[in-house]
């Protein structure tokens, strides 16, 4: 179930990954317009199914067709060890990172659960869990090749066929990484970012706190470029996230975005255009505290909040259910003239 | 797909409904321990899965056995007609809440879709829509003997081997009826309950605001007594859920509570019991501005906030995959033991 990076495939280099995005292209606008003309005829006063209808049209605009369809999800997992873990800013070991990836390619982690619990494909990318990336405090966690080869890796995730992408990680210590992402891409400090994670308060937050401060403070002339602060701040699974939700959207596949550190990743790319994330949704808000406020600061509304905070994409695995109601509603509710049923005011 | 009253079947009068919700059960608490006592043990960090382990725990407890299961969820969907409606305090013609159950019996509506995608069964029940309720501001909506009848074809609708229980309704103008049960039940006023229902504003808000306050003073010596308000104000939709909560509670089957009219017609029972919704989750806020009000009032967290307005059960349906999500990350994953993964500060 897991997959080793392709070492023979040429790594993007920062400057094709630019060349990509500028490039890329913008919402279906008449798939969206059919979309919103059947919603007016379904059985039900305008506007009653919510966020549904435009989950519907979201996906039509990004699916480039009408109606839209969810035949074949894929939920991606990337996995990457952090240099910055040794600075004990976790509460579990890196060593679970790996025992984890071994967990989900046995079909014992939670992420294993739900995507059979709404026939959705699970892919687990391991990503170099022997080779941690450099601690962020003393230098820039991945040169400027390994970032672009993480994102290249993670564009693979991106097969023909595929019609919606989960994105997901796991790694032990990257809700550090993410809280330094956020940091640098949308401002504050550590304290505005750092949260428990997998569970650590008192000191050791502190100690996180500190760690995360460090590292802005070692990287922040290089904030201008959001690639600089990808490599220097984030990971392997990180970059791969931004990779994938680049090559989604040039395959017009709508992406659905997990927890803090997926969003932290992908919300990095909001500094080459401030429009990168709108073919994603975010799944759900995390019950760890950054992820709120940096849903606030980019604009984004989670579609539920159960205060989980797992990450490896289990959260955006459970709002598949949601895109099928909204997807079985839009095309299979009777309009109001099939049904016989009198308009409002009528 | 329709059941129709059985009329030989004698109606509980409102003395044995008190006797029944005298001595009913409260939480299988064992069940709900040996939930917890496995969750900590699965791989992932203590509370990682948020109000999904509090779901997996609130089933156990009252479905009294772990682990948890559904294998058979129903769909009940009452449907009644408001004498109130003829003061229009609805955008839509009362003859809808019949062309409505036709819909539903054709499988046309949302309801219909959003449970054939979580796999639940469906049960309309037609109640009298030839006969509606007197209207309120002139009289009782209905007598003793017919709120007791209703309330016990409601209980009707939990038939053995069900493992969980979703509530909706269908009628036009009862949103008008709901908002007088939430103002009775909890204080408040017209304008304090009243919203768009199906689509009134302005003036038409104006009018059905004030028809709710001409019921309110009018039965205001009665708000004592819960089954008062309900048959002062209800409906038979609204009796039938209340009577459907009460024989869930009995069956010890889990209840899912769709929008503002069957929670306000749930929350009545509060007054007879302040832990009389225990067994009972709400699955979604309502954008009826009500519902919001009613939950804080009633401390009800609802599982998911996706602007839905449409009643019909459709939220409660859609709330089901988030059940099963609950249910089969409690039962699938793997422990930290059988995974070999290391625990938390190992």
């Amino acid at each position: 179930m897991t997959d080793q990076p392709a070492n023979d495939k040429p790594a993007a280099s920062f400057a094709e990954i630019r060349a990509v995005i500028a490039q890329w292209p913008g919402p279906d606008l008449p798939a969206g317009t059919l979309a919103a003309a059947r919603e007016g005829q379904l059985t039900k006063p305008p506007g009653a199914l919510g966020r549904l209808e435009e989950i519907t049209q979201w996906l039509c605009e990004w699916q480039g067709r009408h109606p839209p369809r969810l035949d074949r999800p894929r939920v991606a997992v990337f996995a990457g060890n952090h240099g910055v873990a040794a600075r004990g800013v976790s509460a579990f070991p890196a060593a679970v990172t790996k025992q984890m990836v071994a967990n989900f390619v046995a079909g014992g982690a939670a992420v294993n659960q739900l995507c059979r619990a709404v026939d959705a494909e699970l892919r687990v990318y391991e990503m170099a869990l022997d080779e941690p990336t450099g601690d962020f405090t003393r230098g820039a966690a991945l040169s400027e090749e390994e970032c672009a080869h993480a994102m290249s890796y993670g564009m693979m995730a991106v097969e023909p066929g595929i019609d919606l992408l989960c994105l997901g990680e796991m790694g032990i210590a990257n809700t550090t990484s993410a809280a330094a992402l956020a940091a640098a891409a949308v401002g504050g400090a550590g304290q505005d970012w750092a949260g428990p994670g997998t569970g650590v308060a008192g000191s050791a937050l502190a100690n996180k706190i500190a760690v995360i401060d460090e590292g802005l403070n070692r990287h922040r002339a290089h904030f201008k470029d959001p690639l600089e602060i990808l490599r220097r701040l984030g990971g392997r699974e990180l970059a791969a996230i931004a990779g994938a939700v680049i090559a989604a959207r040039l395959a017009r596949v709508p992406v659905l975005l997990d927890g803090f550190a997926c969003t932290a990743a992908a919300a990095v790319l909001r500094g080459i255009d401030p429009r990168a994330l709108d073919h994603c949704v975010v799944a759900h808000v995390s019950a760890e505290p950054g992820h709120k406020r940096l849903l606030e600061a980019i604009g984004k509304r989670a579609l539920v909040d159960l205060g989980m905070r797992l990450g490896e994409a289990s959260g955006a695995a459970l709002a598949i259910a949601i895109l099928r109601a909204a997807i079985a509603c839009h095309t299979g509710m009777a309009t109001f003239a099939e049904a016989g049923v009198s308009g409002k005011d009528a």
